[in-house]
């Protein structure tokens, strides 16, 4: 049985840019995609996914977290690929082979080996990335094995089986198949990402790859990929705890004879259709974090760029905020707390704060509200808050879900 | 129904010092309190307490919250009080008078007026502080009502009725009656404080109360205070958000006539007291952390103090970490993935863990361990992280509690 087909531009916060279109499924042209079970997971589960693109010319960007304990496949990637022009992804689930020392690097090399061999391309040209438990070696053998036999099931078509084989305790499947309207024609984008937190007890890791027919060169891709994570994984927040893993990988085959030139309005109609596509994945990483059940949407102005953005961690990253916007709590005295605390001294006397559209503080003093109208409106699945410290030029936002019984059960009960 | 009276210094990590003996209650010589009714809690418990200081050589010390949101009663104290001659404190639960604008401002004055007069002291030698729901009036009718009347109940084994008042949501009394012995002579210290994390919904604070009928200069009393509340209230978590009230004070009578030279034996044995009295205190508000089952204490080394701190933070506010202490769940790679985030490019290849004495990681991988044995170690009230960075010079600590469902039920359903 197959659910009906969701739209995948769901939120109010990341409307569907007319020029784009969704579609039911596929890669963009030039790649094919597989996931099996491979047996790094213990319940049977598809674990290993291979990513090719077909086309030589195929250029490449990526971002990978920025945590000091990065994992092993973190670390190859950045000393052994040329991510400018990757033409293979290997990733599993199962295992982060993370904080797995000397022995967790070379089996991550090992695994871009096998890749490379399986995919047909140059070792330097594929990239590899693991999600999973952390501190346990990678049962390289059976990644081997696995990727032995997953290139016969390599089909241009098969971002479904690789979207569930990076999936860990991901309650629903991330991924789009895009069609864009550029001024000089049209290409498609695909992209799976997977990430809900924590995701297993020992876990953390937020993926994302995306395919274009596009053809760009590789500063173009790196511009686009720069700027939209930025805008998307970047402002993301399920318990504040950055993972060992994160990678986001764009890859461009060029198959549709669209070219993007540098500073065309291609480059803008593209780089809109990405942004979409990744704020949309982000929120979805979001909404499915551990245990939640509201997205909350921080928006935070003031004057110091700096202090805008501290203010807006505090608070999509106060458990009391998230506890709050799990109870359906109007509850803008925490937000004060949590703005305080994140600016000490130079918290601003003109402090406003607005839930929903409804002013509830100015000038650090709670408003009169009508208090019925607020409940409801913070009951929804999508909260917004509002926050202006004073003056102007500087503007972020943050994403963030509740915090829950779920989130506590996922991450203390479950224990390994 | 009196519960038979336990010790009071409880945890392993802070032993009674020698030249110290616990008793069954009562303040330091020289002082009276009372805790009454006054009708702002709604459920009629006791909700505003007293604090006198019958000698007018009385010397005092304070710390407040750094908040950027201070409450009205920390302004009005910073603004309005004589900090080193405190002889009076009025403090309320069941309401913060905080983000509460101007007219919050002139209720707190108001309040330290009612008070001075009620103790029969001047304004400026009486503090204020207020604990409870943030962003609501105080009702200061009620409160000048219950200051007119409580005179009458002030006595010097009012410290339990005191401690009482304070209480919110706290599950157990936090107070305790010392006999300090000096190489001078006996004094006596006494202290009452509350906070449980963020208390009830919309509420924030930590509040600490000290009496010592020693005879000190409020230099040594500013010395001692700002040493041990470095040591003990700076160095405990229940959910990482700095409250917009916290309150300590030191208040020293000279009753004793023993007299305490700076620099002297007598200061060090004094402030050894003070600093165990503090650490436990900390330690209880942990353990009586919202919803806390078992406090953890997470010490960290290396060569570098700001890594360090900022390290020990990272790791004892991570609901990572917070949620496998809850569970009894010895997961080191949370505990890694937390100092990767904290230290980005500046974590040491070096990073070596351990927990209740059992090397877990070293080099940054794991360790062959005996996992029934550690997870027993973890199963206990108090567990011990230790990380070494690498490098010596620079050591902290800090206490903190595990997050469970009890503390989502409170933040989250006990809804206003």
């Amino acid at each position: 049985m197959s659910a009906p087909a969701e739209r995948f531009f769901t939120s109010r916060w990341v409307p569907r840019p007319a020029h784009v279109r969704e579609r039911a499924g596929g890669l963009a042209d030039g790649f094919r995609a597989a996931g099996i079970a491979a047996g790094i997971k213990a319940d049977g589960a598809k674990d290993l996914g291979l990513l090719v693109a077909d086309a030589p010319a195929t250029v490449s960007a990526a971002r990978f977290t920025r945590s000091g304990m990065a994992a092993a496949p973190v670390v190859a990637c950045r000393e052994r690929a040329d991510l400018a022009g990757l033409r293979a992804v290997v990733a599993n689930s199962g295992n982060a082979n993370a904080a797995t020392g000397a022995a967790g690097y070379d089996a991550a090399v090992a695994m871009q080996a096998a890749a490379a061999r399986c995919a047909g391309v140059d070792a330097r040209r594929t990239a590899v990335a693991s999600t999973g438990v952390i501190g346990v070696p990678l049962p390289l053998d059976r990644v081997v094995a696995g990727l032995e036999r997953i290139g016969d099931a390599l089909r241009p078509d098969g971002d479904g089986d690789f979207a569930d084989a990076i999936r860990t305790t991901d309650q629903f499947a991330k991924r789009a198949s895009l069609t864009v309207e550029l001024p000089s024609g049209e290409v498609r984008l695909s992209a799976q990402a997977k990430g809900a937190g924590m995701i297993q007890p020992q876990f953390a890791t937020m993926l994302c790859f995306v395919q274009t027919d596009a053809a760009l060169d590789p500063a173009t891709a790196d511009l686009l990929l720069g700027v939209t994570v930025r805008r998307s994984f970047d402002r993301i927040s399920v318990d504040g705890q950055l993972s060992t893993n994160d990678t986001a990988i764009l890859m461009a085959s060029g198959a549709s004879g669209v070219r993007v030139a540098p500073e065309s309005d291609d480059e803008l109609a593209l780089g809109e259709a990405l942004d979409a596509l990744l704020r949309q994945l982000a929120l979805m990483i979001v909404r499915d974090g551990e245990g939640a059940r509201r997205v909350g949407r921080v928006v935070v102005r003031g004057e110091d760029g700096e202090q805008v953005e501290r203010v807006a961690r505090a608070v999509a990253n106060s458990p009391l905020v998230k506890t709050a916007l799990h109870g359906g709590d109007p509850n803008w005295g925490r937000i004060a707390q949590a703005v305080g605390a994140a600016l000490l001294e130079a918290t601003p006397p003109t402090l406003e704060i607005a839930i929903e559209g409804v002013p509830v503080c100015a000038g650090g003093a709670g408003l009169p509200v009508d208090e019925g109208a607020l409940a409801a409106a913070v009951a929804r699945d999508e909260v917004e808050y509002v926050i202006s410290l004073g003056g102007a030029g500087a503007e972020t936002e943050v994403f963030f879900s509740d915090l829950s019984h779920e989130y506590v059960t996922i991450n203390a009960e479950y224990t390994t």
